[in-house]
């Protein structure tokens, strides 16, 4: 099969990772390989925004996405510019519109920590009335996509301690991006669809992260209309996908996965019992968090 | 050997929990138990902080820790009252002291996401100067640790989707507090602290999740000597832990675990020949991120 990535994960990007030196458990001196974190902070024109800890590949698109997914820059928005100084680590995004945030940011105040990140009151700003569309999702896609990243090469599987989101059409994965944060990743893949002019139709979202309601929403914001992980379900993610329409399925390992909304979107075409399950070398090695 | 917790998980809490049907890989109806995800807004006085995203047990632990990992209470300031409202979601933490902090909050503004959730410009905020007392560190003790905190039911076993940390002295686990966002673990071990006037000293930090700037970062705050985690690490995290003397250990799996910080500090008194790879049925089911 031919190689189906547009953009993949380069391992091999020295600015990526960094040799450290430590010991193991037997006193052996150890140089192991670490992923970076980076500051980036964002402006939209004259208004600075957010300062993200970010691995710092592609801040043009997690720039554009953040925005984006933040409503900051409306659904059919393009920048003008987009302009990145990697010594100030700052990205500055442009539009043609006057932008002024400053309520906006002053709501953000009151918002917190990991597996958050949206304000609360705003949490369902963008989401009200969608429905997306009902979109077939193939069991024997879930099955090819699942294989087909799991053994692709990744920061993930070199130094561990990172997030994937993937942008997937049918049985190919198209936009695999990595980040210290799940959420800059899945804001990666929103950014090049915006600057890309990708549209959300009959795609959908593969993440190694767990499916809580902000990653709920960031891929109802995109459109997307299914969105899928080897990692667990939270209460509220599921109960807001099921008021959107997105597919939702999670615990995906080998043959097994479980779908909590949109189940009768799923088309039963590949045989489980085909399915092998996965080799232990491919198995994620950590619970990345 | 009799059990140490002075708090663990409850996994059979039904608030803390909620079945949700699905189907399965076959096509099977299936009945799983997802973790709650509820908002939980923080006020100091009369100040609204934040709102964050928690799974709900010990609201007031949450409250109190973040506000002293915030460096919203002071290093040796006890809170005069903490007033939980379960209907409202709301937590009042009262104290002798009139507190402002809106310069503060406006920074705030600029923080994102996940893996975040502290401003970059406050990072090392609290941390000038700090040197964290070199308390030696057992590797017999980090067996027995890893031993019993991936035995103990937890509702990461029963539910999935979640992380855990928990405070350890020598090789006994003593509270064990578990949330959707890792962050808000440990802030509960940290007002848990603060509320109950225990002291850091020859103490450890055990997580799940992976050991970026801000876990670590937090660590260093509640004056806690080591930090451990089965998960890995990111440069910047690494490069923090040793310039404030944070004896840092990752990837612990079995008898294997690396140490980047801090080596100097543990003592080989176990023989990891001796230690059991651990059981499959007790590796951590998922990526929890």
């Amino acid at each position: 099969m031919p190689d189906s990535y547009l953009i993949r994960p380069e391992p091999a990007d020295p600015r990526l990772t960094r040799p450290v030196r430590g010991v193991d458990h037997d006193g052996r001196e150890q140089e192991i390989r670490v992923v970076e974190e980076r500051p980036l902070t964002i402006f939209l024109n004259g208004q600075e925004i957010v300062t993200a800890m970010t691995i710092g590949d592609y801040p043009d698109y997690l720039a554009v996405g953040y925005l984006r997914n933040q409503g900051m820059l409306r659904p059919d928005e393009v920048p003008t510019a987009v302009e990145f100084d990697e010594e100030l680590e700052t990205v500055v995004v442009r539009t043609a519109r006057a932008t002024d945030y400053e309520e906006k940011l002053k709501k953000k105040t009151r918002t917190s920590g990991c597996a958050v990140g949206t304000v609360f009151g705003d949490v369902m700003e963008g989401l009200e009335g969608l429905t997306l569309p009902a979109t077939p999702v193939r069991t024997s896609d879930l099955y090819a996509l699942a294989h087909a990243i799991n053994t692709t090469p990744s920061l993930y599987l070199e130094a561990g301690a990172i997030h994937g989101t993937v942008l997937c059409e049918g049985d190919r994965p198209l936009v695999y991006m990595e980040d210290v944060g799940r959420h800059n990743a899945v804001d990666k893949i929103a950014g090049w669809m915006v600057m890309e002019g990708v549209s959300p139709e009959a795609k959908m979202l593969y993440t190694t992260g767990r499916l809580t309601s902000e990653m709920v929403i960031k891929t109802a914001l995109m459109r997307l209309p299914a969105l899928a992980s080897r990692s667990g379900f939270t209460a509220w993610g599921v109960e807001i996908a099921r008021q959107v329409g997105l597919t939702l399925i999670g615990r995906m390992r080998g043959r097994r996965f479980v779908c909590l909304s949109g189940a009768d979107r799923l088309v039963y075409d590949a045989d489980p019992g085909h399915v092998a399950d996965e080799p232990r070398h491919l198995r994620r090695k950590a619970a990345a968090d």
